[in-house]
């Protein structure tokens, strides 16, 4: 292997995230300007060198050839870009093409993002266009959606593990938590056990709050080589492991129901990269689409074994103020889950995390950060690792 | 920069282009098993690292998450994979990724293809789907279609240089009698000038032969570090050259209708780090998907003066004997244009030229090759430049 080099972010911005009637363009636009102006001196656009855009294109709006598009948005026009999808990971992909082309030295300042509209359409076609990411033959053309997936996995877990309603409601009520002091998160209020187990079905076992929700957003962050990141700030936040890994599209072809296994082998290989270990996180910001997704995070991550998810949440270890603070920002279930964009905008809240800019939601001496991106049901997985 | 790696390709697939009502998967299986067999020695689909799939996931048969889906039917589930989408120009970056990833010491082997089955969409369909990887405001909703835009650029093209609609016919004849060589070309038949001047016309001036046609195909190929290429084979062929920009992608934001911007600039990215010329260039694939591209191609790679594409086509200075080949494999003209599948199939077919191993088509003594892969209209650019 040749020599890699070390690599930072050095700025970050995100759009609101909710159901506002704003174009793609317009919110990336709002992404990109906050990204730069965020850098702390000596910035300017032209230092980017490429860049690589996530978006599942839902709805069609802008399908193809989106990545010129938004460059042209943002203010940088002409320099090479990529679309990287990756259905909800696809920005999470996008940030690890910056990270290597960064480190192996194909340009030295790189952007990473992605956006998602997804409030622009009926109820009908959003069902078609989620469906289309999973596998078409033996789930969603006999009519399994993703809450449908997700209930299977929290059925099993429940069976196999014990894990109860509530420990699932505890992912909700924590989450909606820190989204009431995240003032771009889609949803800024705080729930209770009692709503969130008294809400409607959505898929036995699976509510209303347990569900992530349709989000229009977009974010983006600057990665740049340890030289360039040196001169645009006295702080960057440096990417210490990158690890992404995929698994089978059809649920019923994997080992296990209740373990995301491209989520086990994306950890193992960027903590083995960062040389660190799961005790040593402090916040960790992870894809919680549904409630059942954060607790088979927490395993397959490392956090806690295999079935010890559900406690781990409902014993506030991973509370703002507990051992690691997961989902700080509100997580999907509460900022929102603008599927391009939320690769993109777990790494913004780790930025403004460990830098201690994180304002209301602060994790006190945050200096170790995890983001976790998942694909549909689970197909494919980037995780990456940061210090301050 | 960091000293960046030599890397070569070292094998290739490509599944037949055409429309057999064969599904994605099968044509992406056909090629990467092609692919596979075709390194000399010493491989095991375990040595691939990571992988970079094109498609515009047209007709959304699977539209998100198609690279782990792919990766599945290659015989290669688990590792780390991404979907590359820039319109027509998909694996053409997809190609660019894995080449980036090998020279920075990411991985020492990558996969890099693409794939796209359009033939199962009626016709309406398949408008509608190839109109939203152009500008949607002022070109799509305004009914103009890709055979209407490059209208306008041959059209003023002629104004212009003079060309004529016979020059743009040389490019069909040429194309096509390459294509009646090819066993996987879609059209393996010679044509005539009077044939293609005697056309249907599609968007004046251009006539169905002055047209790509709607494929079904897919191909792969696999780039290798220098250490890892010496162990696969002796013949390998080196990228000596990776080149990409974009451009606006509202044609009448741009500064001239008859220059793709995008590809002068990932030209002269590509040649200068190469560090060699458009005359020691003995074989090329451009993206001819009208003609008229490939006349604006031959100017803006730097083989000819803007307005001497036509002159150098009719000339026969671009014939397999002629001082460069051009498209010796029948071009997206003949051979067919599967979107997704376009830039791999171009290097599947410079890799063969280079090692002596094209059959009847065969450019004899090419040693330095080049692709070029354009994204709708212009967009998105990518360019490639290999040494035997």
């Amino acid at each position: 292997m040749a020599r890699a080099r070390r690599v930072a972010v050095v700025g970050a911005g995100h759009s609101r995230f909710g159901s506002h009637g704003v174009s793609a363009k317009r919110l990336f636009a709002e992404a990109a300007a906050e990204c730069f102006a965020s850098v702390d001196r000596d910035f300017e656009r032209g230092r980017v060198g490429e860049a690589w855009i996530g978006t599942l294109g839902f709805g069609g709006g802008q399908l193809g050839d989106a990545a010129p598009l938004m460059l042209e948005h943002a203010g940088l026009p002409g320099i090479p870009a990529h679309r990287v999808e990756n259905a909800c990971a696809s920005s999470g992909f996008a940030f690890r093409n910056a990270v290597l082309a960064v480190r192996g030295g194909a340009v030295d300042v790189a952007l990473a993002g992605g956006f998602e509209v997804m409030n622009d359409l009926s109820p009908l076609h959003q069902r078609y266009w989620l469906g289309v990411s999973g596998d078409t033959e033996w789930e969603r053309l006999a009519g399994l959606t993703f809450p449908g997936v997700y209930a299977m996995m929290a059925r099993r877990h429940m069976h196999d593990y014990g894990t109860t309603r509530e420990q699932l409601a505890a992912v909700a009520v924590k989450n909606h938590a820190n989204g009431a002091l995240n003032e771009k998160a889609q949803f800024r209020r705080a729930c209770t056990v009692e709503e969130v187990l008294g809400a409607p079905l959505v898929a036995s076992p699976l509510g209303t709050f347990d569900c992530c929700s349709t989000t229009d957003g977009a974010a983006c962050v600057l990665v740049a080589s340890e030289a360039a990141a040196r001169g645009f700030t006295d702080a960057p936040v440096w990417v210490t492991g990158s690890g992404a890994a995929t698994d089978y599209l059809a649920v019923h072809d994997r080992e296990s129901l209740t373990r995301l296994d491209a989520t086990s082998r994306a950890a193992r290989a960027a903590f083995a990269e960062a040389g660190t270990r799961p005790a040593k996180v402090d916040v960790a910001e992870v894809h919680d689409c549904f409630t059942i997704a954060e607790v088979l995070a927490m395993e397959d991550l490392g956090f806690a074994e295999k079935g010890g998810g559900g406690p781990l949440v409902i014993g506030g270890s991973t509370a703002r103020d507990g051992d690691v603070a997961v989902n700080p920002s509100g997580g999907l279930k509460a900022k929102g889950h603008p599927l391009g964009a939320t690769g993109a905008g777990q790494v913004y809240e780790v930025f403004h995390q460990l830098r201690g800019t994180a304002g209301k939601r602060q994790v006190p001496g945050a200096k170790v950060g995890l983001t976790h991106n998942v694909a549909g049901s689970g197909a494919a997985c980037a995780v990456h690792l940061f210090s301050a």
